[in-house]
């Protein structure tokens, strides 16, 4: 299964679509299977520094093949990974990044939205991910 | 003057036409007045190393308000910026990336396309400069 | 006393024996002396993101002479080597690396693996380094 | 189609065995599809500045689809991609990286050789990619 920059489009479409319904401005990305860019919007206003922080969300959700609050949780002091952030040219653990799964189970990519509170981001990259199939 | 999400995604749009007419496969990115990232699509099966060339010809555009080929004439051998490409983490200074200039000729960001020949490259980024009102 | 790839290769495939056996899918890196990369597998469907840290973890443990565990138990907030994982590029410290010591004590090289909990992570290690000799 | 773990082994192993042939040490990579990491193998006395080059090599050869060598031919001083070798964090352009294509006509990873001249190299990353089923 190979994610398709239309299916990658649609989902970008319908996070913008919920973050407008929020009333908040997102950087939205998408990558594929092998972590690589498919797709990006910043919506006007939206903070420069969650360009990266997006792309980092979506290529961190697909590296490890969870949302990115979950390495957060154990990635604090103490935590089994701790300071797991050093790798990978940079990791952005906080939620907000989510992978993408196709029918088969099989992961094909992931989103990452980043603009507001780390619950806002996820619920706009949820809402993305609503729109593939 | 601010270049908007709306403005750049229709000259992505714009040029992923040409591309489809000429039947090539781009990467497309337009980045604003602060050469920051504005929107990215990646064709389906274009070129992976692309995704970065698109958006340094973009920002390289933008950095020197000048499309990037012609910053490439002065910057080979024995030219007056001989490999200026050090700077701001790699700039890409052959043929692609073009400004976008507003109406009151303001320059407002910048269009880069890669992933065909830097002919090609140039006429879809100029495609989508077209889209640009 | 200098690795050889041969040993190396021994160690890697006796770390994917045990990792087949606990039924996790694993990066596995060796390192020399010099802590340059000598082999390096990605078991089918592994961790993206683990490529870099199981390369990191051989690099750490060679780079102190120490188990990755040992030093993050240090690099916590308030620890003595707090946040030294901003060194190298880039360390990792939580466990999967481990020293190689030849039968004459000199440490020759280190083995990293990622892939699954630092738990098994450590475990699929330990299996490699016991091939070495 | 999906590059396997084992296809790559098998590859390095038929380079590896081209390199002994001609009395060269290699280092040799293997990426995928998505131009990250499948295997690595450094022979023994192989010079250290070619696991970088050797694994640049296969990434660049999958970021374009094509030869490294063919990229290096119009990446000269006056050519049409002068100095495209500062995208992607460093791209190797001179020949020892081939794509790895599948019997449908997929490009699904390449392979990577560096350790002596670049005909060697080349020969050598031919070499194993006969080894490709």
């Amino acid at each position: 299964m190979t994610l398709t920059l239309e299916q990658a489009q649609a989902m970008i479409a319908a996070a913008t679509a919920k973050a407008k319904e929020l009333n908040v401005k997102m950087n939205i990305a998408v990558v594929d299977a092998g972590a690589n860019l498919t797709a990006f919007v910043r919506m006007d206003g939206a903070w420069l520094g969650s360009v990266d922080i997006s792309i980092k969300k979506a290529k961190t959700a697909r590296f490890f093949d969870m949302p990115t609050g979950e390495i957060g949780k154990i990635s604090q002091p103490g935590g089994s990974l701790y300071n797991i952030e050093h790798s990978n040219n940079g990791l952005i653990t906080f939620p907000g990044g989510i992978p993408i799964k196709a029918a088969n189970g099989e992961i094909i990519g992931a989103i990452g939205v980043s603009g507001d509170s780390v619950e806002n981001d996820h619920t706009v990259a949820s809402a993305g991910l609503e729109a593939y199939k």
